[in-house]
């Protein structure tokens, strides 16, 4: 680990890369050694090395896997995460099927909603589900297993945009609002290849393909460069997502955004939306003619959220 | 020029930069027709491009060159600018020489001042010849060569940093003070492949060396990044630049920073600076001691400026 001049042998690496995740967890205040953590669990080797963690440090936290039904990869890593729960002592998963559960898998939901992409459909029912789950759960965060790498990523594509709406909001902790759990992403200070070093050590057995459908080839580009960045300055990734969180908190930054925007709950499921009657996830699985009624019976106006 | 859908023989490129430049200068408030301003000319394509430029739109604009006693590429590079200006109906350049001037060229004032930065020292000395020059010589603005994608590269640099105190003063124009010239980049919209074409077409004569002394490595590896990234999708510097600029503006980032620095004058030179007696570049050319002694002749402590 060049970045913190650092080798460490599989035995001596296990325990570092726990004390980082439980460095973050104290720093960022993500939850308290009482808390209840609901980790989303892809079957990859970021959310089950983060599962793993977590049990070993003594939280509890259980799994929720979302079955996408996407053909040839979601069975495979509901598989993925089932061996690892049956395995780990304490490991508690709850699946949700998309399709059981609300009649449509994401391949079928994109091909009803032509125009919107995949991925952004996908991200959506994910979020809508484990805000759903986390809340009638009682648990006091939703955990994801975004690595620093991924992190880094994102943060590179919203400067390079200056998005100020999505970089006033990344960070390792979104607080909770009325209706929305907490979010956190204990493993933002571990790289990938910690990550995948640590479940390799422990013997955890992940699905190493990405989603069919993932934009991984933006991503991956984001990483390449990044990774060039780095190569030529050890710690630039690092330096990177550090300065930006302590400079937003120092200065501010971004804080003209932060007015709260108004959230009524969802006229269907409850849970909190800025649009009028249905919330975007509900809208989802009924006809436009139908949301438009449910809309009305609400007495306001139908906005698309898109 | 893929970023503008646009494909322009060298008959139109001509006018079609001079536009850019102008809208630049229009847009920016840089300065008005009846202003004269000061080109800080290298010898390179993109000032002796700029020079070129402003003297085709009317502009009073006059030359700088300040000659930093650097073998084999000073002389050549003060050749390039006053045949240049031999050539150009109205052209008058200004030469300083640092040697003569000051008694030491860059080469030799680094070997004195052993552990700075050789390109730090030179930046220092010629923004103070700078200064002096436009204030002495009643300009209104100080105008450099700095293309889109020199701005580029840097805003890079400095927002893998946040370095915030950079962040906010990367301009198109820096504003007077008291003493201290109008900055103004009148080619921070014109790319560097834009203004090598208008000086090919122009039949213009530039040195094509870079400084030997040019961290020119950091530069191109941060342009080779931004060019990996605008292959991938075009317009992404542009984008960077600009929505930089809009987002600061439209949510006044990094304002914090933006409380006044005390600015006196030194104590030999005049110049505005925050150190108390003598500036920067005075002190560059007194014995350590002799400095002490002048800051205490002003009643007041010597701090180091570094």
């Amino acid at each position: 680990m060049r970045h913190h001049r650092l080798s460490l042998c599989g035995e001596h690496l296990l325990p570092w890369v726990r004390a980082q995740v439980a460095r973050a967890i104290r720093k960022y205040r993500m939850f308290g050694p009482d808390e209840r953590v609901l980790v989303a669990v892809s079957g990859g080797k970021d959310s089950l090395t983060l599962w793993d963690i977590l049990l070993d440090l003594g939280y509890q936290a259980d799994g929720l896997y979302i079955n996408l039904g996407i053909d040839g990869y979601s069975d495979a890593s509901q598989a993925k995460a089932e061996a690892f729960a049956v395995g780990k002592p304490g490991a508690r998963l709850r699946v949700v099927d998309v399709r059981g559960e609300y009649g449509a898998s994401i391949p079928e939901l994109a091909r009803a909603h032509r125009g919107r992409k995949t991925c952004s459909l996908c991200g959506l029912v994910k979020r809508h589900i484990m805000n759903q789950a986390a809340c009638e759960g009682g648990y006091a965060a939703i955990a994801t297993g975004h690595n620093l790498d991924d992190e880094v990523a994102v943060l590179m594509q919203n400067t390079l945009r200056w998005s100020v709406g999505y970089l006033r909001r990344q960070a390792p902790v979104l607080p909770p609002e009325p209706g929305l759990a907490r979010k956190v992403k204990p493993l933002c200070r571990v790289r990938e290849r910690e990550s995948a070093a640590f479940a390799l050590v422990r013997g955890i057995d992940y699905i190493y393909d990405e989603c069919p459908h993932a934009a991984g080839a933006t991503t991956l580009f984001y990483k390449d460069i990044l990774n060039q960045l780095e190569n030529r300055s050890r710690g630039t990734k690092e330096m990177f997502y550090l300065n930006f969180l302590q400079a937003r908190e120092q200065y501010d930054l971004f804080r003209a955004e932060r007015e709260q925007v108004a959230l009524h709950p969802c006229a269907h499921c409850g849970q909190p939306t800025t649009t009028p009657g249905l919330c975007a996830f509900c809208r989802l699985w009924v006809p436009p003619e139908q949301a438009d009624d449910l809309a009305s019976a609400c007495g306001q106006a139908d906005e698309d959220d898109e």
